[in-house]
């Protein structure tokens, strides 16, 4: 038929994003993820669940059915096959259908309903923009050159709130909500994070000062990621900025390539340096 | 008469802020502003109300009709009426006094207080003095140029909210207060953002362990807005002081823009160069 | 007396600290205000002050005696004495007296209490010593130098919590506990800035919804002063170091002072630069 | 016998990590840490307690055992016996051991269990390895440049805490939760750190007003160990880079040492310049 694109171009406008059509599919397969998000959450409300429940279930289906149609299409579109289905996005679009069609098999449904709020990480396919995808991969370098100083970071708060916890256990006991160190590092967290809820809380003396201390400690120590995550966005950004400059400048001489921006002879071999427009 | 300022005039001391005319024009606004937001403050509260309810009903209308003569001041006056009326100070500036006027149509008006309190909103003014607007343009344009940043840390931010919620949901259950997903996504954002209030908490051992999670999450992932405006701060910063220090030597010679602050002889040309005051 | 020191050597003991004796005399005091705090806070506790309010109260007279002298002592060795007595210490010293002899004349001598507690504002006398003065200066600068940023940034704060605390009190309603504007105000700061009492907490769909978006709010914004005071740091941070760096080679030919480490020659006058060491 | 190895050769498996046999020593005595540290955690739970307990018992003599072969062989291979016994991990191994010795003498053996949770300090022994070493001590170090402003932000809380305790004690009142000065300051802490447990909460007009000022005091000031450790992270990671940068190339004929990395001939005095691998 004329009327259905090749093969080519059905590919195209799934798996890239750089003209209308292309785009247009990316915008209506968005909006359908977030449609169907909201199914899961709408049908979790008691009054909405009585009310319009099999509506729901039926929309939920058509959504699954949608979701297993794309999912087939980029299977079958797809270049290197093992490499979509393996791959991150592969495998988020597989949970996104997958537990109502478990639901069909098993009896105990109701747990299911977790994995189907895994759908909503199907709006990560945003991210494949190309300017999405530079800003994220700037956020995931920055925190992986300053890996060792997190696991520093997360290991000092571990050991504050297994220590502080285990104290907390002795000091206040079972009697004032303390029941176990699990618990009592539950608390330690709870504390240590600035959450508060309030629900365990101090009651002796010692126990308070105790809790001061590691509230004061919580809230200096949240200065630590945030310098690391900072100095390292900041690197990031002028290295980022000082490559942007410098680029367009290369020697046709000696292929170097960083040079002052008002530099007119190559420092390295003397040729004259042309402008790059 | 002669007595009355020219249009003109008028128009330098409505709209400007610089001469001891304009500026006291400004500042008695912002004092009448101040009082009329007071007003709807302590209306609100039983005990005044019941006291002095008239008087301040009588006093909110004083503030509708200076704020209505100033509304149709500043259309009058204006050169470009339609960008002033739908323009953001001029909507500001009508949601202000609106309210009380609805209040004689409508019969509901309790629901037009919270309008009332938008008038807050007309401080705003303070910041079209020149020394804020450029402070304000700063933090602005430091917060759009890291808006793709921005995106996805309050869209990692949802997507922990929705799933964590929903895992939440399950493991907690009705019984616990996490009577449906909404719920359990609004205790989630309590806990992510350390608030805490404790009238959601979790009860069993394994919600526990998540909220703990969830916890640290909130305690950790803080630093990345942080650390994104900080190095556009700093960077801005960094920025407009270069530019403060090398913009005004300019080379007649072969235009070179950015020379050091002592500089005598332009670098590229040697053409002498002249300081530009 | 041979045995006293001169007025000139006393003057010395008491005002500066870069010998012994001037040393010991300044942490003799910061021990006797230390003490003297620390009785305040005991006398507070119901159990001590039965047991040892007599004691206490002796106590206290000790310390009052003893920095009454001292103060007619400063009073009496200062070469500016209205510079001292309205000055910032000199105020403060007198502010930790006062509330024992007006104690004398007055009944209600139980409200002079909370004045007592503002002797531990002399504590700041340690900051005098050469190493923090340096330090205390960076920081003030630093917030000084960013004063419009900040008043922009408690500005907007104050509008979120007068906007928000109007808008959750037509939703919650006194039936809630948002008994007033004034009220819920005061709950949108505890949600703003993520303390989270849970004394007063939404509990209809409505408000936990405009709640979840005042925590994320409250989460966020915290960037902007972090961001502001960073930046204003790091750059003086800079700045100080440059001219760290640059101050010790001068020309002795144009006086000219900001070489760069490596140069030879002035690169003004052409006289060849001489070393500082 | 033939079997064993030289002492020189325990030695370098006990204290180095750099080849497989003395690698696989380090990992198998950190998996012996964690979950010798599991047993005290589950010990506490009462249900795991009276089930297990005599089985708990018995692995804790277990790890008792073989932490004091291990300390008793350190003992023995170090060169520097005092050094070892009286410095931070020596210390931390005869903690990790002690408990469970003390509890055969002592009776009240429960308050020993506190010390044995201080046997998750042996897991910093990851820190020895040489990555860790050096993101350690950069942050040890961009914290000891900044010590004194960290003592003057510590003293400014302690100050708020202390003045802003007394005054809500006097405000709030026994009859309110605020039954002393210190149990004020513990309050004011909860609130000032953003915890904020709801355990004690102002109930008065003027007790909330003062608490939403040490709230956003709270909120506000956090901003200043965040700017202090991120500018000397900040600085300490350019001046680390530029140091990785430069410190390779030195001119021969007149010791100029940073050098730009393409740089062929001294930029002072021409000497041709040696690369130094």
């Amino acid at each position: 038929m004329t009327f259905l694109p090749s093969k080519k171009r059905l590919a195209h406008i799934v798996y890239e994003s750089d003209d209308s059509a292309s785009k247009n599919f990316d915008l209506i397969l968005l909006a359908l993820i977030l449609l169907s998000v909201l199914v899961v959450i709408l049908d979790s409300v008691q009054d909405i669940h009585q009310n319009y429940g099999t509506f729901l279930y039926w929309l939920e289906w058509f959504f699954t059915i949608v979701f297993s149609v794309e999912y087939l299409l980029r299977i079958w579109l797809s270049n290197d096959k093992p490499g979509y289905i393996f791959g991150f996005y592969g495998i988020v679009d597989l949970l996104a259908i997958l537990p109502a069609f478990l639901s069909l098999i098993l009896v105990q449904s109701q747990y299911l309903m977790v994995v189907r709020a895994l759908r909503f990480l199907r709006i990560l396919r945003i991210l494949k923009l190309p300017e999405y995808l530079r800003e994220a991969s700037l956020l995931i370098s920055a925190l992986k050159s300053s890996r060792a100083k997190i696991q520093i970071f997360v290991g000092s708060v571990l050991t504050i709130v297994l220590v502080m916890g285990s104290v907390m256990y002795i000091i206040e006991g079972p009697e004032n909500g303390y029941t176990s160190i699990p618990r009592a590092m539950y608390w330690a967290i709870v504390t240590l994070t600035t959450v508060g809820y309030g629900d365990i809380s101090p009651n002796t003396d010692l126990g308070q000062f105790m809790a001061s201390i590691i509230m004061l400690l919580g809230y200096a120590i949240i200065a630590v990621p945030t310098g690391i995550v900072t100095s390292e966005l900041t690197h990031a950004k002028n290295k980022s900025e000082k490559s942007d400059r410098h680029q367009f400048k290369i020697c046709h001489g000696c292929s170097l390539q960083k040079h002052s921006p008002d530099a007119i002879y190559c420092r390295k071999c003397g040729t004259k340096l042309e402008s790059p427009e």
